[in-house]
């Protein structure tokens, strides 16, 4: 389903194409390439501003857990409700797999459902993701699809919603098949911390893909958010201007056809009267907050394992917030803001939900209470699923260690050090006392 | 018990006492009393930097309640720590009354405790403040004493530690009493607001006075202090150079025979193993976070009745701390800093506290889940004690109304709004809702 020739196209043949192929050996004729590049741009834009959109935006979800499932909803609840700007299906490329519809759900069949059913088409009939977001009623307007190359092939807006551990293996199967002038967003939480570096999901995907990816993260509770109870976010979205490492020939222009893709635009396609939006520039910090509060979590878990009380709890929240600013300021300088962690939904919020009632806190502090260790708890608890905040507080150990900078991370490093038997809970006071 | 005199006196006879009494109604003797008291000023601060120590200061804590006796507690730990710093003796004004020692008290002897006692006899002879902080022990080197100016007159330090409603008549009986260049710190909880503007605690007792009052203020629920569960505070020291408003002669210097009093100074005295003190230059601000945060404990609450659940709770709460920040910065421009709002624990983690289990929230979900008006859940709950947060949620919308701001304080204005039954708590969100 290939959109009209764009704007910048028509007027200046396939320059823009031009752009993203290029890569000459020589010298004189890459930069005679780049500029012809950077001048195809610059008038391209001009000419955008004079045009009005003639086209809508096309958007697709990848992935279909409960997070996904819940941010679809909010996504085909708001193209429906912005017909000006998208189209109003929106694809959700489902992992498809065979389910037995349980004879209690309402829409119980015998005669239709006596045996296990394609996911896509028990989705698409029922307008429900039964498997992993039972329950929940979603628009009619979203289309289950398991070709992945189908569901992202004419999306002019992709927003990546998986399981972290299957990023590489999507952004393989979708290679080449996207638009170059898509957008995205990954609502993927966390960082790939290594010793070596740290890397985002929202860049390993626009990298991969050869697209801007952009980020969305904040204290949401994947089941809360579905069933339309009260939450905020944070995106983040900052395109580059010109050349970059990561896009050497710059971006594909959005064609002018199209509506801006612009802070506004995002704001439309994410807010909901019960999902409130910011959208911000901080791509680091946005996906930063979502990996860092997990160490702090366990902290948190730790305090009041001990019953320390809430000022306790509070202390090392605060604490641990202020390293995480420090984090990203540390080591992402350029682009990382302090109001991200200090003031967005996807820093403080994030993780005073997280430190009230998630999965790393619950499980530190029973491994506290029942004296075991948290792997233990972990597997007593979360039937094979694994958390996240004891690798996470593992990898950036490492990658302070390598550094020489764990003492300017002291509740980082305390949390680690606690989880390796190395440092009592009872001595977290003084592990992070600054005198 | 007089100091001998200070460094500035001695070299510059009575200038420094000429400059905290001279009230001349000649515009010209009054220019020249103060550039006197300004060169006289400057030139005692040169002296000092030349001066050791000779003195220590006396440290006196006004107020006996159990936040009074645990803040006492804590700086007679660190006066007995410090003895090059501090006298020992730490006084604590206590306001006298008959106790009776209840039989079950372990110290309970029939031959001594059969009838009431003064209360300062106890706790000078037991070490502990029986009536409001039972079963702590005290150092023994608080000495609890019924008179305030005795308490007051020789201390170069004052902590204030007193239910607000009582600091007007403690001034009036103080007035007059304190040594001029004494430094105090208000560790009272809020701040005054009344249409016509609001005053801070340590800005009144300061200007009665004639002293420089600073403010400590933190996510310090009493009890958990006094029994050393870990916990942080902010104190906030800033004591003007020059004339000002409220010190039109400057304020009298800290002889130079004493140890300076400085942010390193109150650091030492407060900060202990389970205390951890910062100390910060914002004074209104410290003090605007423990007034304002009962407002957001409520919205809070009322979230939590709804069992709207932790993506809720933290969106109101981080929209409810950008609020403090803009109050402090609308209405105190020059001082007020966002990071005592959002990094300090006076401002986020004083927040966090009152959010997860004071009793604004407490009262405030009760109210939504037992549908009866707060002030009813308050009577039935608080034994006769009185809720901050509901009049802190009126005086401020009346303050801000007044002004045509309402708009600009979503969530305060809501909160007064629900409490005072024009909204249902239903319509957060949207009352909240920034498009």
């Amino acid at each position: 389903m290939p959109l009209p020739p764009s704007a910048s196209s028509l007027l200046f043949g396939s320059s823009a194409v031009v752009t993203a192929t290029a890569t000459s050996t020589s010298t004189g004729s890459a930069i005679a390439s780049r500029r012809l590049a950077q001048l195809s741009r610059t008038l391209a834009s001009s000419a955008k501003m004079l045009t009005t959109p003639t086209q809508k935006h096309r958007v697709t979800v990848v992935g279909s857990g409960n997070w996904g499932s819940a941010i679809a909803k909010i996504v085909a609840e708001n193209t429906k409700a912005n017909p000006e700007l998208f189209h109003p299906e929106v694809k959700m490329w489902v992992y498809e797999e065979k389910y037995q519809l349980p004879s209690t759900h309402p829409a119980y069949d015998p005669a239709k459902h006596a045996e296990p059913e394609k996911l896509t088409a028990l989705i698409n009939s029922l307008h429900e993701n039964v498997k992993y977001l039972p329950s929940i009623p979603l628009p009619d307007n979203i289309i289950a699809t398991p070709d992945i190359c189908d569901a992202a092939s004419d999306a002019t807006l992709l927003v990546f919603n998986v399981p972290h551990q299957f990023v590489s293996s999507i952004c393989n199967q979708l290679n080449g098949t996207c638009l170059q002038y898509a957008r995205a967003i990954s609502c993927i939480k966390g960082v790939d911390v290594s010793p070596e570096g740290i890397s985002l999901f929202s860049d390993t995907i626009g990298r991969r893909l050869g697209i801007y990816c952009g980020a969305l993260s904040g204290a949401n509770i994947a089941n809360e958010v579905a069933a339309e109870k009260f939450s905020e976010t944070t995106i983040a979205y900052n395109p580059p201007t010109g050349p970059t490492k990561d896009y050497p020939n710059g971006l594909e222009e959005v064609p002018g056809e199209l509506p801006a893709v612009d802070h506004t635009l995002f704001k439309t396609l994410f807010h909901r009267p019960y999902f409130h939006v910011r959208v911000v520039s901080d791509v680091a910090g946005v996906s930063l907050g979502g990996a860092l509060k997990n160490i702090v979590a366990i902290a948190a878990g730790f305090v009041d394992g001990l019953g320390w009380g809430d000022n306790a709890k509070a202390a090392v929240m605060r604490v641990g917030l202020l390293e995480m600013r420090k984090f990203g300021k540390m080591f992402f300088s350029e682009s990382c803001k302090s109001a991200t962690f200090t003031e967005e939904s996807c820093g403080v919020a994030d993780l005073i939900t997280s430190c009230n009632g998630g999965r790393n806190h619950k499980c530190a502090k029973l491994s506290i209470q029942k004296n075991k260790p948290i792997e233990e708890i972990e597997a007593e608890e979360l039937n094979g699923q694994k958390l996240q905040g004891t690798s996470t507080a593992s990898e950036v150990n490492e990658y302070l260690k390598r550094r020489g900078l764990e003492a300017e991370f002291p509740l980082f490093t305390a949390v680690h050090q606690i989880l390796k038997g190395e440092k009592k809970v009872e001595h977290l006071p003084e592990l992070i006392e600054r005198v």
